[in-house]
């Protein structure tokens, strides 16, 4: 674990220019492809159920997000996941809200029962998923740090996928590591749809690397980097989304330094 | 109405971060949701006849807006607005382009008759649903400010909504008080969305107030008070938007007085 | 063909304000309504079959993309182009990914039949496009700038329509004559939908011309005039885009003149 190296990562994505096709909401579609493009890599929304499944084929990797769906949507997303198993492609769910209705809840574990390769969603999110597709292992409702790490545990060797609890220090989990990234800025949260678009980037970093675990990671590490970088000159949110964007596309690997003075500093540790 | 304080209404809507439900057009919603969270709101679209009534209910404010509408989201939005009306929820109707075609003229006068707390529209809009709605009182065809005036106070006594007329200087009346709302700037109709926004803003507003009237004054005074904040370095339309966002997040109270050399000057009078 | 003024059409179009009414993707629409607004159009996204051809009988042109396509939009694209065919309304085709999928190719070859104006696309949707419908003549496959300018020859002359291959210099043909736009940046194809967009932004030039193709290669030279000036600032994808939105505001039709040391150079010929 220690050779965990988001800087090789990152150089991999730019490399490859992977083809991550996403079924994302649509708040967030312009925001993630614009990340997607600055990041290096290349964006694709294709959500129709003629032509889903056929395009997740095609793609380096699949990211669905369940911000904005519908029934239609959905059954596309169900099409495009079951196509990317069959082709071994990774693909990243993205639980939003899926606590708030019952047809999020049903849809976050219908999706969840098709095995993503890596979920990533706030400590609320996370919760609720756990408690939907965990079979009432007892996670705590309440809404705590610990509760949620305990949570992201019991999902991922649940569900055999990676789980990243994302917050002011990102949590990664494959039941069996644990990492913690810190960095990012205040702002981020103050922006629409980051955490959306950060699952695109999750999904570049899958493609090009051969461990989830450590792709998810360096992906989350890739971010607070840039979010640190914007945070230094923005004013607001309206600037600090504008230099997200262009640190991004500047990204220096040595930003991503794993050393306590580093920009993204980051945490390896087994699971409890 | 002297005591009408747009700055008092600004600090409860970042003390209560309301949650404002939107079913929006798919040009705004980007926009939206930065400019709630760059208010101190939080956004969220949520659009599926599946679960649209269920989050409404939920939410401390509801927005509809007719921009890129269809019939499975004008169910869902007529869903919804029940689902508030029946939690005593207050709701934002913005009836965009309600005139243009067959289809948003139903669909305007369908939602004008759940209805919505507060209605907000540009001049031909508001005359264009006062027509529907207003059974024939004679409104001018003629889209001058005087006849948009008399269509609005007209609109607000039939449907019992405040009724906001945006535009260089918008106006507000419940059929009983009339405000005029000064300032924003001449680049804000050059940015898309910037209107069904405000529309969010207006939710928001509602959300942490009593009076309905009072609640959509105070959000255009906000709104037009960031407007000129951005005004003053803004070279173009895209730097408008980045700006305007960076200054409704630090939209300071006092920008919002009411003097004469305040920044969004407020007139209150009796309707006429 | 020597007389082609790019400065008289791009003030053709701020002098008559074109409402362009656009059925393009999910990804495209807030950029390109900006987009337009800038360039000082008026854009419309209405895309529901109950009133896409009523909607399209008004506006001065129609723009149709085919990015994130379902069932529905392009049955409402098919009425909405008859309707423009009707009134005589110029509309363009934006054959987003035509080739990816099966029902991307029908959607192109159904969209195609019924006889845009202008079709803009990069190398590999015009090669494609002209592959499905053709008729067989034998373009290459071999993705080269040679090719893809036999193929936009071809299916200029087999469709009637203008075609334009947008890239790093940009070919527009009608099949007799032939022009290639330089200028533009290498950080537009980091920004996502700035090619969609400029679907939009030929919408707008055809409305205002009378002659197709020196409304294309006028649409084009503004773009890429704009471009150029946005490069001068940028620092990135996220600087470049506000940027960019402030040069088409601001872009000086002197910019446009077509001398080699001008922004955008022109050159003009005869089809091969």
């Amino acid at each position: 674990m220690q050779s965990l190296d988001p800087a090789s990562h990152l150089a991999r994505v730019r490399a490859t220019t992977p083809l991550v096709h996403n079924l994302t909401n649509h708040v967030a579609m312009n925001t993630m492809a614009n990340v997607l493009l600055a990041l290096g890599a290349s964006p694709a929304m294709v959500h129709a159920r003629e032509e889903a499944a056929e395009f997740a084929a095609l793609a380096s990797a699949l990211t669905l997000n369940i911000g904005t769906l519908s029934p239609h949507w959905l059954d596309a997303m169900d099409d495009a996941a079951r196509a990317a198993n069959a082709a071994g492609t990774p693909w990243v769910l993205d639980p939003v809200a899926v606590g708030a209705t019952r047809f999020r809840r049903e849809a976050g574990a219908r999706l969840l029962a098709l095995g993503p390769t890596t979920i990533r969603g706030n400590a609320s999110e996370i919760l609720a998923l756990a408690r939907q597709g965990g079979g009432g292992r007892g996670v705590d409702s309440t809404d705590t740090a610990d509760s949620a790490e305990r949570a992201a545990v019991t999902l991922a060797l649940d569900s055999g996928a990676v789980v990243a609890v994302t917050g002011e220090v990102d949590l990664v989990t494959d039941g069996r590591r644990l990492a913690r990234v810190a960095g990012g800025h205040a702002l981020m949260p103050r922006v629409t749809t980051l955490g959306c678009a950060l699952t695109g980037v999750v999904g570049a970093f899958l493609a090009a690397a051969e461990d989830p675990f450590e792709a998810t990671v360096a992906a989350l590490s890739a971010y607070a980097a840039a979010g640190e970088t914007a945070g230094d000159s923005a004013t607001g949110p309206g600037s600090f989304a504008v230099a997200f964007l262009d640190a991004l596309y500047a990204l220096d690997p040595a930003a991503l330094a794993t050393t306590p003075t580093g920009h993204a500093r980051l945490e390896l540790t087994d699971a409890p």
